[in-house]
């Protein structure tokens, strides 16, 4: 059985690598444009920032052999062609024509099974883009290698990002916090990580960003880029400009689904192309997988465009698995993120509120802040999360993870549960490891998951944004207050520790909405329940607290 | 409604709390036979060992409000009684008598619930034991304290450690690492945390105590203790003897049942409480939970005892859940736990293979030795994993987890999967939280899941010990060979690079059984491929590879 691949990164090497573990009869070559195949693509911003010293690491195994197309040939027993492009398929007579890019040559290969892995392209900027080597898109080994050689020689000065997507929130650490250049960041949308994140939980994104001297243009759209004499750029964007010595474009992929189309493949609705869940396209006998295909959205039950190496290497698996014979399904992603921006830990899995309501589903939210390990044993740290599920019936629809502290484990957690299609009883009962160096003795899931069942038998909870309008009961202690004043106007507040609300309610106006704060949450819920119980009716907490507001 | 709780720690408290959040009408109060109620009974061992610096952090709330008599009743609206026994249950007349540890006053309080929240006493050592300061069971907040105030004097110059179980490992830590303290730690089993893991993963832990300077003493049972003249104790055990100037025994705990015995509620198999998933006892106006019950086994199937501070938790929100009318099920429990052994995490959820085994099961196990980010990216650090699945269905069993990388996110999120019933497809079909400074590409989890299925097709694998009379066949490169040797004898063994292996079948001996080590594992699975599919029918690969026997 003779296996074509096209596309030498993730999808392609993983279908490969397992195909012939599982048959000894495959003849399985992989075509890639590229001169290398096999990179660890996610580690590209890590190359780019000096974090990872030899680019030679993204291309070795961990036993420091190239994964070349010699590596494949010996240790996999799989065909490598590099610097080849496949220009057509005819499905028809099962084979594709290839063009190698050094000589121009072209042959036709013929395939039992294909597979396509073509993988994505950067997004094309809604704005015009001079051509110079300084304004670059950020996809391929060589935009990366080409920064960090250039910030090596100290020519960069000032850069610029425009997009606050992944790449863009990667680079920006990279860019600033490694080689120290003047960075500005501009998105079009008004927070970082749209999409992925709610505005208060993508704030706490900012608001490190800001910290480590990034200036962020949110909700600015670029009109105009173009090279000065000196060869720097000047950006115009929303209404006002600037200029960089680099430009970073960080757009964003789009699925690379030429061949497919023009092969006549059923295309989704996302516009990549679409598999069903044996990874099979509109023929039989073509698969594709990795940052090419959409993939069902095990919560909101649509399709969605995910590019994602994890998932692009299950893919690869999955493919395999098919191909030899072993009918194995992809049931579907839930969309689980995590990126790290500069000293915090940022995650998602699921869906956002934003998601949800436009998915059409009722979502509630609640938030919190927590610390990793118990606050009496050292290094604890901080984070604050948003979990989202269905009103009435509890489902889990998403949770949001934003801080210095260990967000993966809660992420991760989350991600199997959604994935179950579970609820906050579910989550309720969920056992985690414990012991102090590693976590509370009640999960922050566990928390959270209470403090839902809370709101549905009546405690309200509002997002944690600034609000200077509202009248507020802050109930922690006075050092703490001392500390840590509110980052809002405190005019006609009132400040009674927990310990003693009970003793002076009548300090508090009736009639009148209460909102009430406290560090991280749960001394505001105990106040609530404490006013509630005294026949105040309208009250509400600030969920997550002040550290929400700070993390 | 009048509710009285027996025992002031984790469920106690934590029922208390909820049900006073839930309903105004209840009359709640809490006794406790000890002079503080609700402290953080597992930060003991880090106060002991000076990471915590004050006692004070383990009794107050994170705010610095002590969480005392005065704090429930103000901020909670629970009234505790502190220093203060309950002698008898009378449930006729649903009441019980209360004695006053300072005065010895008796009095008749009233019930329309009882909570037994009576929590756990060490177990009696099978030894004769002399009273005196420096020999103590380690439980109680005062042996922790004793412990600290004498180490800070200096007057420790040799400990020893009776038990090798939480505790026991815990302990090691405090007063070898922390105090510099020589210390023995003796236990009967043949292994540290004896139950908990099979034998090749403790020997990580144990790896790790001896390196650290802990004389272990396994498989030796403590026959008796003395007080020498000069106030030293002398340990005979195993027929050999030590002296040393202080004696922690952590010979593990048992529930604390007499009330609930004598009171005529029925008893577990365990010589717990028996309680239904609603967290009654027999008598259905009696709720019982923490330490003092057992709890549903979700593997097993059948009870076990697991005194855990996250579970004592969970009981006290079910039962008060329960008080307050709204039915809720404590479903049971699959055994999470985690321990820090100086350096290293060490984890597991569900059943090792010998609990298994004792179950009845038909275990089969795969072994993998992994790192936390991916290889090129700085400070991953290494961890290796037991999983432990059942033959023929694949349904998940165990895993166990040791290393001095992220263990945390892979016990949880197995644990989640435990609790379900999964199998080994649904690990595959597990998304976890991806980028670069958190995880590769494919989670260990993953991994795990495909050699399981690899071995089901045929692959051998046998466990991570050292084997110094089989044939070995190591596939790693010189330039690893030559900086880490195999830990056994290599007499007659081949090595051939993984990536020759093809071509140099002939140096193989046919007819014989080849072992296969590499360093992780997947090089040897790979190597067994490439056997296998050359006609070589008796081959196996060395589990975790030569990591896992180093880690």
């Amino acid at each position: 059985m003779k296996i074509i691949i096209i596309g030498g990164v993730a999808t392609g090497p993983k279908t490969a690598a397992v195909l012939a573990r599982r048959t000894n009869e495959a003849d399985i070559t992989i075509f890639q444009k590229e001169s290398q195949v096999s990179y660890a693509s996610c580690g590209l911003p890590y190359f780019a920032s000096g974090d990872i010293n030899q680019f030679e690491a993204l291309i070795q195994t961990s036993y420091g052999i190239p994964r070349d197309a010699d590596f494949f040939a010996r240790t996999k027993g799989v065909k490598v062609v590099t610097e080849t492009e496949i220009i057509s398929i005819d499905r028809k007579n099962k084979c594709v024509k290839a063009r190698n890019l050094k000589n121009g040559e072209e042959s036709r290969q013929a395939y039992d099974r294909l597979v396509l892995a073509t993988g994505a392209n950067p997004v094309r900027p809604p704005f015009p883009v001079p051509g110079a080597d300084n304004i670059r898109s950020f996809t391929r080994p060589d935009d990366f290698r080409h920064f960090r050689r250039t910030a090596e020689q100290g020519k960069i000065g000032r850069a610029a990002i425009i997009g606050g997507g992944f790449i863009g929130c990667e680079m920006a650490e990279a860019v600033a916090g490694l080689w120290g250049i003047e960075t500005i960041l501009i998105e079009k949308e008004n927070q970082l990580l749209p999409y992925i994140l709610d505005t208060e939980m993508s704030a706490i994104a900012e608001r490190e960003m800001t910290r480590q001297g990034i200036t962020l243009h949110l909700g600015k759209s670029v009109q105009n880029i173009e090279i000065c004499p000196d060869g720097s750029v000047k950006i115009d964007f929303g209404g006002t400009s600037a200029t960089a010595d680099y430009v970073l474009l960080c757009l964003g992929v789009r699925p690379e689904v030429g061949l497919a189309r023009e092969a006549g493949l059923e295309m989704g609705e996302t516009g990549a192309i679409k598999v069903n869940s044996y990874l099979q396209t509109s023929d039989p006998d073509i698969y594709a997988g990795g940052d090419c295909v959409e993939s069902y959205n095990m919560v909101s039950g649509s399709q969605f465009y995910i590019p994602m190496g994890s998932l692009a290497n299950r893919h690869g698996r999955v493919i395999a698995e098919n191909i030899a014979g072993n009918r194995t399904e992809f049931k579907g992603a839930v969309g689980a993120f995590l990126v790290k921006i500069f000293d915090i830990n940022v995650g998602a899995a699921g869906l956002s509120e934003q998601a949800a309501l436009k998915a059409g589903l009722h979502p509630l939210s609640v938030w919190g802040s927590f610390v990793d390990k118990p606050d009496y044993y050292p290094e604890s740290k901080s984070f604050s999360l948003k979990m989202i599920y269905e009103d009435g019936s509890g489902r889990l629809l998403g949770l949001q993870a934003a801080g210095q502290g260990d967000i993966c484990r809660r992420i991760d957690v989350y991600s199997s549960h959604l994935s179950g299609g579970k609820n906050l009883s579910d989550l309720l009962d969920f056992e985690h490891g414990y012991a102090p160096p590693y976590a509370e003795a009640l999960d922050p899931l566990h928390q959270l998951a209470g403090l839902a069942l809370a709101q549905e038998r009546g405690l309200e909870i509002i997002p944690p944004r600034n609000e200077t309008t509202a009248f507020w009961l802050d109930v922690r202690e006075k050092e703490e207050i001392a500390s840590t004043p509110l980052p809002f106007a405190d005019e006609g507040m009132i400040r009674i520790p927990l310990n003693d609300l009970r003793f002076r309610l009548e300090e508090i106006p009736r009639g009148k909405r209460i909102n009430i704060i406290c560090r991280r949450g749960p001394r505001a819920y105990q106040a609530a329940v404490i006013l509630r119980q005294a026949g105040f009716s309208d009250v509400a907490i600030l969920g997550g607290g002040i550290q929400a507001l700070r993390d």
